[in-house]
């Protein structure tokens, strides 16, 4: 059995829904059908999701929300008549937003309830159009699948627990349709995942049916081996491990949310990443071990907003625990640390720009300055991280060489080089302007 | 003014003496003199220090040391004899001796100054030849000379407010003699520094008098670039910057104890490291700041016998803190890391072996595993760690590259490459088994 997720562009309209619909009934095996809410049709349309959000937010501050319940209403209207499905549907989306708003008193639940609207709809969508075709299909609210969650300040979590009840779906009979993106608190409050949720949605259905492959149906021939907005028609990757793809995702893989990959992962169920509008293409398979394909490097990540502390004292060296009290200040301040190189006298530690508010930044050097004692302490912005990513890496002599080989060839100076612990991947940093210059580079040098 | 300090090979017989005596004469500037106790004249040789060592051991332990104080006496009046003065100074050591073996209860402080006994002799010898060949010099006592220090567990160290007085010395006439290896502390009571103490005394003398040059005398023509047991005739350095030797002898340079620099860098005095042998070969400088030479590279270090502690937990990378626990940790079992590479999900740690007994051990993956709750912890031991030092290094894009090539040539593996905290190195780490090979290749491709 497969589990089958089809994202925002996948179900953007009738006619998408239409080469879905023939995608479900090609094989038998996807029985499990996740959903995202219609996403854009051009590049100037608006997602669904987002007019639910535009709808909560009119409605918090009082203003007038008929005209954007007008637009969702014509959004789904336009595909139910094009699939000459009955006009209840809309109907009752229209219905059920004016009751949330009417009843909701929690802004916060009314935003979940509301964006999640988006999924739900276009579940019960797919399933009765899927009926009309003569295949036999049910929508499944996430409730009634069991996706039971505890709501996080980050977005919710699964609970374990709830892998038993959604084993349960393999006795329904047909296709199962469930919308993605939000599941419900043991209280049983509506709360939606992080951004990229339908994807978390999919990877839990396929946990928990304990499917042969969860389907990641994208707008997308596969993952690529480089970001394609560096470098022109990069190589497709074929076979990735979870680590190889998680490590990819960390810096700036944006295809697949790695946090989504966790469920799928923990109960080793493949993963498959597959183009809607070319489903015969292989796409790009994520799983737990592959053989050795001779190729040390699969991926280059890449990614910007990074700042690095350099904190230096002589002799330290001879401080036991100055790392450890350095690194104590950080996490004081609430900001994990990417990377700590570390020299005799000095130390650097690698964060993300983003979590050093200016204010932030002073606090730092002063801390830093009185309780350690430092001569110096600098903090330098405006750091890229490239990541070289291969599990085939850790046996070839000649990766480091080649790579900085081709640093040196793109004129770009290494600002500091991380290898050693993980295996399957090499970690440079350099200065932001010269990214491009360098990942062009690599490219060329590992994949040419 | 200078100091010369001249180190033990450069003492250690009466032909050496009246070399050093030339050295002093042949430069108006050599007003200060420092020296050690005379060391091995040929391999099998005892160094007089150990034999004062002996000599404290064996009256601890209620042996006859009888023979061992007849053996220091014979060693120092072949000296006086050969140089033609007075047996007094002979005398004097065998009585200094056994009053001290009678009236010292403190057992260490009688190691100390039986120990501090083969400096202060050769000190009185070295300053009557010198008057006795028609240069005014005197023999003084660290105590007058004003070196005041704390002693502390690792070895005395000198306090700041000793500058002042050492500076008095410049008032004295002629050329000043003054035992290495030892100062007093506040309470009077004589303390010896660590190892190489001697280089220490010459450096805080330097420090004190504001010497223009500390002329450090040893049985080298020179620091050379890399470590000569595995290169044969390696090239030699010429100037190096304290920054430079002190990340040399970090890694396995063992020419002069880097502590010994520290008086002297605070100062900023130059130092020059020659060869008493071959006075006018020019030796090593050591300077604050140097100019760029073009060389990116000026010495190869490596040092072996370093362990790594690699831990992985799926998600580390979203648990801040995770790094300054597992830090908390080694500093809570007293280990200091010397370098901590990180992944996404996974940490290592690189520290000396020696700091880590078998049952730490246990209690190290112990603690880890159940405090930190990581997936694993593993121990690996046998690393190397090689250094290529320069300051020229940070602004040369193909230092990285060329090393690397130079591993891949030498079919090394790299283990862990850190770069990025310090300007003047680069650190690598590799199997202990191919630290020959990967030296001789990195010299190679750096020296020739």
């Amino acid at each position: 059995m497969k589990v089958a997720k089809f994202g925002g562009s996948s179900v953007a309209d009738s006619s998408m829904l239409e080469q879905v619909a023939s995608i479900i009934e090609s094989d038998q095996d996807r029985k499990f059908i996740v959903v995202s809410a219609p996403g854009k049709r051009y590049g100037e349309d608006v997602k669904v999701t987002d007019l639910f959000i535009q709808l909560a937010e009119q409605y918090d501050s009082g203003q007038n929300y008929e005209e954007t319940l007008f637009k969702i209403s014509q959004r789904f209207l336009s595909i139910t008549e094009e699939l000459d499905l009955s006009k209840d549907i809309v109907g009752r989306i229209e219905n059920e937003s004016r009751r949330l708003l009417r009843e909701t008193t929690n802004s916060s639940h009314l935003m979940d309830a509301l964006k999640a609207m988006g999924e739900d709809s276009l579940a019960r969508i797919l399933s009765a159009y899927l009926n009309k075709r003569g295949t036999k299909a049910t929508y499944v609210n996430p409730k009634d699948a069991g996706v039971i969650v505890n709501s996080e300040p980050l977005g919710a979590q699964i609970l374990e627990k709830s892998y038993e009840k959604i084993y349960q779906l393999r006795n329904r009979e047909g296709v199962v349709v469930i919308p993605g993106f939000f599941g419900y608190t043991e209280s049983g409050v509506l709360t939606t995942f992080p951004r990229g949720g339908s994807d978390i949605s999919g990877s839990i259905i396929a946990a928990g049916v304990k499917a042969d492959l969860y389907e990641n149906f994208t707008d997308v021939n596969s993952v690529y081996c480089v970001n394609p907005k560096i470098v022109d028609k990069p190589k497709e990757i074929h076979t990735l491990t979870y680590k190889e793809m998680r490590e990819l995702s960390y810096a700036g893989f944006s295809v697949f949310h790695d946090e989504a990959l966790i469920p799928a992962f923990k109960k080793n169920i493949p993963v498959c990443i597959k183009n809607t509008k070319d489903p015969n293409c292989k796409g790009t398979m994520i799983v737990a071990n592959k053989k050795d394909n001779g190729q040390p490097v699969v991926g280059i990540a890449s990614d910007e907003g990074f700042s690095s502390i350099y904190v230096s004292k002589y002799l330290m060296n001879r401080e036991i625990g100055f790392g450890q009290r350095l690194l104590s200040i950080l996490v004081e301040e609430n900001i994990s640390f990417e990377h700590a190189p570390s020299g005799i006298d000095d130390m650097s530690v690698i964060i993300r720009t983003e979590d050093l508010k200016s204010d932030k930044e002073e606090v730092l050097i002063n801390r830093i300055k009185n309780e350690l004692q430092v001569d110096t302490v600098d903090i330098i912005h405006g750091l890229a991280m490239i990541m070289l990513v291969g599990e085939g890496m850790s046996n070839r002599l000649t990766v480091a060489s080649k790579a900085t080989k081709a640093f040196a060839e793109a004129d770009v100076n290494i600002e500091m080089i991380n290898q050693g612990s993980s295996e399957v991947s090499m970690m440079f940093g350099i200065h932001e302007h010269n990214i491009k210059a360098a990942v062009k580079s690599l490219y060329r040098e590992f994949f040419h």
